[in-house]
Formats: structure tokens, sequence, C-alpha cells
């Protein structure tokens, strides 16, 4: 029986984290702490590649947390060098089964001119296609991942050098893309041309990161220079420090804005914008767009607490710890027992009764998906005593799949697909029920009018199903595009 | 190597929780689930006891979290019956040499009467004394566990039914104890006459709960009853419910203080009163007490969140989480690298840049031990741009160390032991630092008075160096008591 | 489910190998090597303690073979000192359940006087009364071994020396037993006064050596002094050297005959006679006793081999393997398929088919217990087209349990409890089944006269049912003593 | 630090065996059963595939013994249905490097007609430059093994279907090979048109079996039918039985003679001649080319022994056992202590000092390669009191290296590359030295000619330095082939 996984299906998930660095002594052991601050984006696996002159490239594959695998001295020794990159992948639930080592990234390929491992963020949507034809062609997959598809596409470019190698494989490539690569002697960067999944350039001494985000930049004490921008390649050598090239036709950009709703971390900067300080606005956006008479706001834990201090200020309703996590629940469970699997939720949450007692409580909540959490923590409030209970999500309704590096389950699972919000409420059975607007999201992160309905600033899909790249292989298998009537 | 515990000296640590359960359906199932909800008493190892008629008494003790070990079905299967008792306790770091699985509770003795195991939360103070005295008479020793004296203090009672030979042994014993113990058919909770350490009793079904703290009712849904008094023996068995006897000559109560401060979770209840409302109450006493013009106040994860948020509130200064934890960080590493070593509070925090920059940060915490930590946290925030720092922390200087169940450092190697207020606050170099008055303390702990310096309401010996028991052993090995001077 | 072991149960099993050594630096590193040698006496698992002035005793105690768990520099370097004594321990099937890491030897206690470790070989035959008598008295048994009563004896001992304590608890004792034992300075070795189980000492440059057997003498390079005698207690210091003392009253010795024929090494010296040469030479006494007209006299591997080397030789009947053995089975499986607890005798040999076909095939073995490998055996010979199948076994029908040290069946499983030699034979289908004679193997050991029926030389118990120590516990438990009749 | 083997470099060593079955239930407990009996052929790792309609490949690699990973019921369960094939691989030590889990066979790979398995046992010549081309043309290695080019080979081809890619893939090949492999629905073997390598095909019930040896036949049951004849390929399906196919071009046959001097089980057939008793032969043919004058003929167990047995037969010089083995003895350590280290053969070897002591002794053992060996269990001989010691080798002198799947050492590594044979007695310091000559050892395989110069009817390129296939990897690496003035 595979591990158990409590809460995984009531949120969308981040499918990685990348990390790399150049030009500094044991770079694996920053690629280490740099994966360490990027673990909210995966936690499943985890690998690094690093190469050192002489000693070729050497690879280590871990399941489980970076913390558990790549903090002890014997595995990182087997790592040297000045030149590293890294991954951290996210357990997908359900259909797809189990995840196997030979899944976990970075991939490495060896090529007539040298060897070159990659890392990737975001999801290949036309990776079926090219599967098929490389097959077709004799190459011979290792894996089950969207991504390998890569670096076979690499190995068949007619280009003399691997950057050269890389730009022909993203060019037949569709979809959301970061990626991370290393050759002997360089380190890579590439964002897809909408620029929908993140990746930043640091600086450290002599050296130089890239990162998805600007959290792992900090741990490692490294400068935040500049995000890589969107259909951008940067290759970069300890000796001529960074070479920028353009490989795409440009296009406007499209990040994903789910980034500041809930996949980031708060202490990162995205676009400019601090993570904590758009959820924040999103709290305030959310009290001035959806008013109650309350006498306690309480964020859901851990990812409801900014939007909940926005709300708590704007509405100068107290604030409160409502909800108390315990810190010492884990992802999985290995063949759990009955009683374990049906405690779901409580085995991570507790109501903090006295406080919750005769109140009417607001409680803000990151988003709602499948709403299967958010009906136990209703129940749980209202077997303590609550008054009355309000949901305010610092998000729009989920209501379509993400195609591009997301977790997320099929439409029909998902609440907002079938149900209008007054359906909602009187399905989660709570006072009241609201979501903030797609407009008040786009005025949170800065866009003072809101959101563009002919030209939408974000890759906004999985609220308005309008999807920037077509996802090919999902309408292969049976998957609806939105339609003009919807 | 032994495991590295980067920040586990710099808190005060309670040693030990301890749960029981008796009449239901597999009660090792319930106490899996309460020890989960008291891991945050004691992290490194943890043991469950049960009996099934016709099977004996089984047990199993494994290093690690509850959530890891006591959730999967193939142990829980080998752990049968509806008696059941469990603990989990702390790593001790340091001098005291790695913990081995004996040393792991519950101990079990075989009687002449039949067999009992027990479960300890305290400290037995004449511990050295009474193992030399059952050395002597031929008792051998398994653990280095001062709790061990008292399976052999009942081995050698000439009372013929277990309870009575608990009696007998605890009336010998020295210090702070909670015990819990079974027996093939009984329950068993005890509380040391100056009720140090927490003990309550629930209800769920026809069955009855022991635990140290309420938090591990609620996960289990049952309901609290009481309060086991200081002094107070109860023996419950299915059929008969709950009996209660003295087994001690009677004293004034002495509550560890510090329970409120920081070891119990903020959603329990302790002596009637809301553990996370008396840490928001200390915040408010600390603003009355310690005002200062600022910009932001910002709790220390996770422990000073209450607190700051009482703060926040009677100060009007904003709330916002200037500081982020990362919620992957584990306790311990295994033979970590150089770097991992130095990282420090780097793994576990980082600062929220965007928040603090150009701010008067007032930072909450609940406690100062060594100030190691605070002072890197210090340094982070200054290196983020904080303006200005001041320090306001929910207890009083921490200036002795405890005997009673608590991991302290020695004497010396607390900052307050040799510090004034003033010189810890040149130490840490921030621009104030206040920690709230024993008085206010007691304030918030719902003593209008304050503290009754002729008969304090609770044990406060780290604060005020006045042992209530004798520190025997410890005053053997060398440790002096405070002087009339001090 | 518990590990199946396939043969196990038509095999007599020695249950114990014990090794100590003082006077040489780490002498933990000898005893590893001397229990490897002594593996074939116990596989389930092993310990060893040493001492180191300083640093007080170490321990360590692991399931498995010696060769995967004591050869590792990190396990060995926790086992410091000039002093050393180690356990392997036999894996006992069936109705006394899992052995648990606790009850693995030495033992170990602390005393007024400092602490001693005990290895024992043999059974205590009046330990469940003992057991029985010190619980009541206040001792606190740690496990299922009757070994342990040794230990809490001593503890209660009034003597002032732990060699005289050790005295003291062993007059308390009945059974069989050889003991190694250590304190802080000195190696103890005991024999019982019978001296059933072997015993012998050596010496290694300026150190002392006690081992179950000689074999593990060669293993170290150590030289053969003699026996322990039996009733003898040695006690050794690298200063003094040995000391011999006599705490039992002298009886007339009983060695176990079943050393011979089976439990020790081909390579071992017992009782100045070469076990190897014995084995040979009951093929011989078979050969005379048994003569049979055959084309190839072939060992069951590999216990047969040198009893048919003597029969082939005496009967100039040719020698051939015409049963191999597969070198890389193990003794247990983890959960195994049906299908493999369905192969038994089939994973471990393989007829060499031709060889054997169309022969007339003499198969030497060295005992039958409960008959079943015997049978698969004579299948497979037969399968390969062996015109006839000719038994003949080098050691007396196995009748009766051994209750000094040994894992037999309960009576009513052996073969030879229920049936008749003839009877054996037409139960296994076997053109001819002979057994050596008592008197022709007491011939083979060198009693020229053969057995001594007034007072037998040997313990042959097993054979015989003349029980020379009464096993009081057994007797308690139903087992009945022959009788006149039988 | 890697394991350490102490005695791989002193024989030669198979590198693999390999084993696959269809028509049955559940193929792949036959095919861990098959393995399990010729793990002989490699004890390092084992891989076993299997296929079920409905569920497609699956797979599982081990390091380690067969009967400790193919034997448990939940790995057993992963890999259904009635097609299966599975590969036993030999640790080729030192400057290979460990090998790593992804060289562990079989390798897969999806072409566009579906996946094919593929286990390999031999080596191919050609395999550096294959691998350089492939690479060239975007083939992505996985692996270190020269078997994978043989799956890239067959990913390229333009053939329909996969046993016509796979002869494509053969014809491409050089070395020697004996290969089987399985698609969805069909087994495959093929043989290198010298038939280097051994394969057999058997009958189980309605099911095929094809084996690297007869004894796994005699595991399952199986009927050995015949040898899959040098040069054929067959393909097996369970509704039309088997194809012969011819690939190549067709040759004499080559078969390796040291199969049968070593390689092979004791209990296996080759050739339709019995191993055990060609190894007898050896023997007596050694008796008779090389006779002395002495009390005992003693195996160097295990190998040496059939030739023993015809040694002593046919000189008429008593068998016996003068050296024991100790059956506890595995192949590696982990990191082991210096002392272990240095204990070499003693670990594994000990002397029966009482059947030797004052004999003139004749040695028997296969071969001599390093000859360390040979050296220490001289000494040991001599210092258990052996009079004379005359070494009898049962294969010719290995002067040269194998480069058709054999571990062999570097050419000036071996003994007979460097020294006469009377060098190498003085050498090794025995009282006489003969190897059985390469046309004695002709006559023991049946050859009663022996050896045709001119056209040798066997691979013995080990002992004569005539290599039936080019090794143009290895010249290209500066191997240099035999001269004219050799």
């Amino acid at each position: 029986m595979p591990p158990a996984h409590p809460f995984d299906d009531d949120k969308l998930r981040e499918e990685c984290g990348i990390f790399g660095v150049v030009g500094v002594t044991d770079a694996a052991n920053f690629v280490a702490l740099g994966l360490h601050a990027l673990q909210h984006r995966g936690q499943e696996a985890g690998g690094i590649v690093s190469h050192e002159a002489g000693q070729g490239f050497n690879s280590a594959r871990r399941f489980g947390y970076v913390r558990d695998n790549f903090t002890s001295q014997s595995l990182m020794q087997t790592l040297p060098g000045p030149l590293a990159i890294g991954h951290v992948r996210y357990s997908t639930a359900g259909s797809k089964g189990p995840t196997q080592i030979r899944d976990v990234q970075p991939f490495f390929g060896e090529f007539s001119m040298g060897g070159a491992a990659i890392a990737h963020n975001g999801n290949i949507t036309n990776a079926d296609a090219l599967r098929r034809e490389l097959i077709e062609r004799g190459s011979i997959f290792q894996s089950s991942s969207d991504s390998e598809c890569i670096i076979h596409l690499m190995a068949r470019s007619l280009q003399r050098d691997i950057p050269s190698r890389m730009e022909d494989a993203l060019r037949r490539v569709e979809g959301a893309f970061s990626v991370i690569a290393m050759t002997r002697t360089k380190l890579i960067g590439v964002r897809d041309p909408l620029g929908v999944r993140p990746l930043v350039l640091g600086k450290i001494g002599d050296g130089w990161v890239l990162s998805s985000e600007t959290c792992a930049l900090d741990i490692i004490g490294a400068d935040y220079v500049r995000e890589i921008e969107p259909g951008e390649m940067v290759v970069i050598t300890a000796e001529k420090g960074v070479e920028s090239v353009r490989p795409f036709r440009p296009q406007k950009s499209r990040f994903c804005i789910f980034e500041h709703v809930y996949f980031s971390r708060p202490d990162s900067i995205i676009g400019g914008r601090s993570v904590y300080e758009t959820r924040r606005q999103i709290g305030v956006e959310l009290a001035r767009e959806a008013p109650v008479e309350a006498d306690l706001v309480c964020p859901v834990p851990d990812s409801g607490t900014p939007a909940a201090i926005g709300f708590a200020h704007e509405s100068g309703i107290p604030y409160g710890m409502g909800i108390v996590r315990n810190q010492y629940m884990g992802r999985t469970f290995i063949e759990p027992t009955e009683q374990i699997r049906n405690m779901g939720v409580r085995l991570k949450l507790n109501v903090n009764r006295a406080l919750i007692e005769g109140k009417r409580v607001v409680l803000v909540d990151d988003s709602v998906v499948r709403g299967t959490t958010s009906r136990k923590i209703k129940e749980m409030i209202l077997d303590a005593g609550a008054a009355e209970v309000h949901f305010r999500i610092a998000s729009p309704p989920t209501a379509w799949p993400c195609f591009y590096g997301v977790d997320t389950p099929q439409r029909e699972k998902l609440l907002a697909a079938t149900m209008s919000e007054e359906e909602m409420r009187d399905h989660l059975q709570v006072d009241s029920l609201r979501f903030v607007t797609l407009d008040g999201l786009y005025r949170a992160v800065g866009e003072a009018q809101g959101r563009n309905p002919d030209q939408p600033q974000y890759c906004d899909a999985c609220f308005s199903g309008e999807y920037p790249v077509e996802p090919a292989d999902q309408i292969e298998k049976g998957f609806k595009l939105k339609t003009a009537a919807e």
C-alpha cells in the first residue's frame, strides 16, 4: 500500500523547485541549502548533480526531505566541485502512481561534446507527442517524466555546443518551464517565453546563483540581482559571468498569479513585489469587498496568515490564533491504521476552544480546491462553540485545472467547477463564504485597474479557464477547453 | 558523531509527555494519537505498552516522531487490548550522552502479582541516592533513567497489590512527578504533592483518559473532566471508574509557571486557564510595563506569536510576520557538514526583508536562555535593514536551572545568571531589551495581586532561584543554592 | 509473519557459542573473530561486551551473522579495551516466539563493587523456579532467558567480590552450563560439574582466551592450552594469569556426545580427540555394523561428509558428491512466497543427476530428527534415477529431547520416539536404513569397550533417555521421564 | 570506503547468470528460483522483469543475494505475469569502481512497437566504439554497461518487430554473448556464433525456460531439452512454442573451457557432459600426468573437491578434509577493521590440524590466478605440521586475461603470465606444483586426441592466449596480443 497523504487532495501544489550555483567551493552544499529553502515547492524527493574537474559529474537522488538526505558529510563528500544544480519534486498523488527514483531530477545525458544535467520546473504541454516522435527515432526513455524529452531533444540536436543544443531543444517544447542546466563549466538558466514559472539570478562572492525564489538566495547569503526574463536564456561561467541570449520569439509575459496567492514563500520577492505584502493586501481587498460583522479574524494555518492579518487590520476586528497547528505533522504515512486514515485534519490542526467559544469568527484561507478541508475545519470550529463562521478566501474560485507544472485534481473534483459561490456556501454550511474577486486579486498584485480582460497581465487559467498555451496533450486525452458560452 | 541539534541549546525543554487510556477498543491507537498531540513535550523517542487479556503485555519503543512509528498497521497490531499507556521523551543534549533505546519509557516490571508499566514526567531529585541503595540490595538497573527507581522500589514493596506498591514507592521519591501506570486491568495516575507537572483526566465513551495536556484529549475527541490534583492518585478501571486516594501529606500546590510561558501547547487549558490567552495577556502586560515607539510588532516564530498579538493589540502598533519559519526544518542532523553546522538559525528562520526594511521593530520572544539565538535573530533583522530592534521577552530573566524534569543548561550558561537586564541589552546590542516582570507574569496567569513572595503560588525557581523541593542529588554534585545575599 | 527457517526443524541445534579474551589490545576484535569461527553454534544474534579503564563497559548486541555486524570499524571502535567477552545465539524456532534484542547475551549487571557481564552456553533446568523466587524478592527481569537468573542471583549474593558472587549464584543453578564472565579486570570461565557443554582455554601472546571450541583459537592464532575441567572455575587476569577454583562438589563427568556427532566443527579438538577423525570413525563403524552392496557412497552435505569418507574407505565403495549444496542458501526468509515455502530442501540441495543415475547409492547423514529432510532427499535421489537408496546414519536414533542447551522438537515430533528402526525404514521408503549403535558410537569416540551402562561416560540422553540432571522445569510442565518399562 | 572482497582477487569470476520463462503462472517466482540456482555466476546484484497483460512491464533490481531480495511476497507481488526474465551480476572488483543500481540488468527499452527487456551474459568486445557511435547519433546511455549498447542498437533498427530488431542489433555486436530477452509475449534466447557462453532450453508443463545452466532447470523441476546452439536465436511463445532462426554467418563453435573447470556448478550438464564428472576426470588426468608419493589428498574447498576425489581414486591415496570451510563466510565486508582486512583466507578456511599433522599432503585446487591464496593455504598447512605440500592444479596455467564476460586481473597480475611452472613452485615454496596440461584438460572434456592446435575445439584463450574474437576495445586501450615469438 503506498504512503497516504492526508491533505494533499485539497491544495494545489507546485511540483518543483530548482537551484544552481557556479563559482564557489563545494557548490553542492549551497545547492542543498537552497533546496531546503525551496522545500515547500516539492517534498517528495530531491536530487543534486555536481561537477569537479578530474572527477567528472556526480549525482545523488533521494526520496524525502533535503534536510534528511543532503546534510550529511558522507553524502555531500560524493558531490565535489564548484558547479552544481539541484531539484526538489512534489509527490503527485493518485492516478499517476508512485514516483520511482529514476523519475527524480536532475536528468543527465552524455553527449559527444560532454555531459549535461538539467532540472526543470513546469510542464511540457506537448510532451506526449514529443515522446512518441523521439521513441520512433530510437531514443530510449528511462523515466515517465515529461522533462526527459528535453535531454533527448538535446542529444539529437546537430549543434556543436550544449547551450545551442538546449536552445534547439527548448524551441521544440511547448508549455511552461523554467530550466536550470549545467555542463562541465557552465550554469545555464532559461524561462519560457511567457515566463509562467519563476527564476531569479543571485550573486554570492565571485559566484552566481539561479533559484526558483529569492528566499533561497537569503539562506546562503547571496544577493538578489534580478529575475531571468521571460524568454531569456543565461549562460554563466565563473570566468565570464552572465551572458544573455533570447532563443524565442518575444511574447507578452503571463506569470502565474497563483505563485503570489500560495506557491511562493511569503518572504520571497516576485516581480519586485513582496509575496507577504501581496497576500496581506489580498486580505485588505477581501475586507473591503466582503465585510462582515464579527468578533475574531483567524487564519487557517499557515498559508492564510498574511491575508488574515490584512483583513483584521482593514476591518478592525481583532486577530487571533483560533486554530493551532501541530508542528510535528509530516506529509506521509506508511501503511497507516484505519484510525489514522480517518483522523484527517485533526492530526494537523486543533481548535483553540477557549478563544473561539461564543465568538463570530472570520476564517481566512488561501484557496478552496475540493472543499473537503474547509468543511472539516468549519465543523471543528462549530464543535468548539463558535457563534458564527464566515469564510473569506484569498483567491477567486478555482474552477479549472492547471497544466503548467501544478498538481491539480481533475476538473470535476474542483468545487468551483460545478457550484456557484452561493452553492458552495450551502455545501459548506457556513454563515457566509466570499472569495476575493479576480479584479481584487489583480489590484493586490499591483494592477490598480484590475485585470485587463483583453490581454491579462498574468496566467490565471485556474480561475478564468483562459489558457495562454494550448494544453495539447490534455486535449488529446479529452480535456474540453472553455466554450464561448461558459 | 551524535546527531546535531542546532537550536536545542537556547530553549528550556520539557522532557516528557505521558498519556494513557482504559476501556476502549485498541487503546494503543488512542495513545498514539495522544502522544502525537504531546509531541512538543518530547521528540526524541516514544513508547507504548498495551495489555490484552490472554496475550499479556506488549510494548514497542522507538526513536523518532510518533507519526513516523506508531501510525503503521503492522506495528499497532502488535499492541492490542483495551488498556494502554505511552510516553514521549525529549532528547537531552550534551553531557548526558545519547539516549539508548533501553532508556525509553514506559518501563515494565514483572511482580509476583503480575506486571506493571509506568511512564513518568518529571524528575526525581533523590534518584542517585535511591539507585545506590537499591543496587546495594540486589536490584539490577537496565537504564540510566531516574524513573527506573520507581519500578525497583515497587518490586521491593511488601504490599500485595500494585497500586499499594506504587504508593510505597512514590513515598520514597522526592521531586516533581506526574506518573501514569497500568496493570493488567487498571490505569493509574499520580501527581506529586506540589503538583509541579501537569496531568489531566478525560472521558471518552465508556473509557477514561489520562494526559499531560488537554490538547491530547481534543485529538481523540475525549471530554475534559478535571485535573488530577496535586498529591492525588487515581486508580481507574473500565468497570468501577475512577477511585481517588491521597498517598501523600497535603502541601500547598506549586505548579510550574513555565508550562504557561512555553512548555504547554497554546490550545491546552491549564488550571482552568487558556494557555493561549495567558500568553496573549503576557504580551499585554509587556506593552504596559515596557512600551516603545515602533512601526511593527513581530513574533519570533512560533512560540512568541500569542504574546506578540497581545503586545500589538495593547500598543496599537501593527502586527506582522517579520520572520518566516521554514516548515521543513527537523530537529536533528546525522553527521552534518561543517556548513550545515554553521548555518544555525538560518536553516529555520528567514527575515521577511520587504516588511522589515526601514522599520522600528519590536521582536517578541517567549524567553532568553543562553541568548545565542536572540543574537543571531537581531543580526538577521538588522542585515535586512531594520531601523531599530527592540526585544520584548514574555518571561522574566531565566537565571536558575530547573531540576524538575526540564532540560536546562548549567547555571553559568544562562545569560541572566551572570548579567543584569542592562548588561544583556549591551551583550545583544539591541536598542532595547525588556522582560516581563515576575509580578506581571503572575498577573497574566490570573493572580491580580502578582506574586505572593511569602508563599509563591507557582514554582518559579528558574526565575527566582527558590526551589520548592531541595535538589538533593544536584547539591551532592556541587550545585549551590541561592544565598540570602543574592 | 516471522521469518521462515526451512530446515531448522530437522536438526538438533546447539543454542550458543561463547568466547572471551583478556590481555590483548582491542580484545573485542579477537572476540568478533572467535565468534565468527563459532557461528555454527548460533546464527540468530550475537553480542560483545568490552571494558576499557576510564571508559567503563561497552556493549553491542545485534541480530544476524557476526561477519555482517562485528566487522565494521565504526562499530568495533565503540568496543575498546583489553578485555572482552561475546556470545552467539541460535534462533529457536516455533513455540518460544521470536527472540527480542533484550534476550541477546552477554547480560550485564551493575553491582555495588562494579559491573559484570556474563555469557552462558547451556540450559538451567531449574530456571522457572529460580525466576519465581527472585521476582518474589523484588528482582526485575528484562529478558525471557534462563541465563538472566545467574546475574540476579549474583546481585543478591552477600559476597564482596564478583567471582565469589558467581560461585554463590552457580551453586543455586541446576543443569548444564559453560559460562564466560568478565569484571573490570578479570576474565572468568566455569563449567558445570558434569561438564556437559565444552569450554577450552587458550593463550595468545601475553593474553588468555576462553572459547567453546578450539577452532576459534585457530582463527586468532591462539595456542590451545587445555580444557576447563568439569566443575572448575578459572579466574584470569593479565597480570596473575589463571587461578583455578572448584566451587562444586566433584562428580563424574558426562560430556555431551552429540558435540562429537554434529554440534562441534570438524576441525575442533574435544577431549583430546579430533572431531573430524571421530566422525570418520563413526563411518567406519557403520560400514562394519551395517554393510551394503552399492556403487556409490554420498554424504548428505555438509555434516555427513566425514562419516561418508570413513564409510567409503572401510567398505571400498567409491565416494562421490551425489548431492550438491547451494552455497548461497541462508537460514531465514522474511515473509517468503508460498512457492519458496514449498521448495524446502531444493533451495539448498540439488542432486548430481549424472553421477547418481542407475547407481545403488549409500547416503550418509549425521542424524535423523523428524525425518522430513531425509524423506525429501530420498525422493530427489530416486527422481534422479538411482537404482537403490540406502541410508546410513552416523548417530543412534534420536528418541528423546535435550534439555541442556540444545533446541530439540517435543518428544512426539522425534521420528525415533514413536517408531522402530524398521518402521522408520518403511516410513522413509528406502531400501535400507541403519543407525550406528550406541556402542558403535562410543567406540568411535575412543571407548574401546563401548558404553558403560552402569555409569555412561557421556551424556547421551537424546539417544538413551537417561538424563544426568533431572529436568525439573520440564517435569513441572508435564514431561515424562523414561520408565523402567521403556 | 567500498566493501572489501577478501578473496575476489584470486579467482576468475563469471560475470553473469541469466534465466527466463514463459507460459507459467507467476513466472517471476520461477525466475527467482532459477537465479538462486545461478547465484554462483554473480553475487553482487540481481534483477527481474516480468510482463502481465493489462499491467505492462514491471521490474525490480536489487543489490545482494537473490534469496535476500526475491523471496518476499511483497516484492514478488509487484512482478506478476506469465513471462519474466532475470539476471544475476558479479561484483567486479577494483578499477571499474562500484556498481550502481542503474548498471543492474535486465535493461529495458520502450520502442514504438512496444517494450523489450534484455539480460546479457558475456562481453561485447567492440562496445566502446559502438557507444561512441550511438552517442554521436543522439542515444543517451544510462549505465556504464557494455550490454546497454544492444538496447540502443535495437531502438535504432528500422525493423518492425522486436526479434528482427534484435537480430539487427546483434549483427553489429562483436564478442561473446548469450542473451535472454522478452517482449510482451515472446521469450527470446540467442547465443553468439562461437557459442562462448552457455544457454540451455528447458520445458516446464506448457511453459518454456531459458537458463545459463541446467542446475537452474532442476530447481524448478523443469526438464532439460537441449542447448541453444552457437549462432542460434530462439523465439518462444506460450502458444506456438519454439521457433529457431540463424541470424549469423555459421562458424565453428568455441565454447569456454573454463566453464568446465570452474564457472559452472558441478551438478550442471554442459555439452552433454556432467561438469562434476569432467572435473573428477581432470583429477584422474592429473594423477596420471603428475603422480606423487603422499599420505593424503585434500581438496581446496569447495571448488577443488571433484578433482581431488578423482586424484585420490586414481592414485589410491586416501582422501580427506584437511581444510575446513567456514560456512558463514560472506563475500563482502562494509568498512572492515584493519584486523579483518589482514585475516584474509583464515576467515574462510581452517586447517584440520589433527588430520594434517605429519602427513605428506596433496592439495588439489581448480586454478592459480594471482597465487596469493595458494601461498596462504600452503602456510596454514605447514603451520599445522604437514610434512610435505604438493599442489596439483586442475587447469593449465592461467596466463592471459579473458575479455568474454569474465572478471580477470590485468595480465601482469597473473602469476603464470610472468613465471614458468618451476618459478611458480619456487614462489609458492611448495614441495611440488603441477598443472594439468592443456591436452590433459581436453581429454578430460572428452577430446580423446587432446587439443587440435589448428582449430581448437574450445575457447581456451586464458591458457593459450589465442583469442577467437579480436578484443578490439582492449587493443585500443593498449592490450598486446600474443606474438609469434611467445
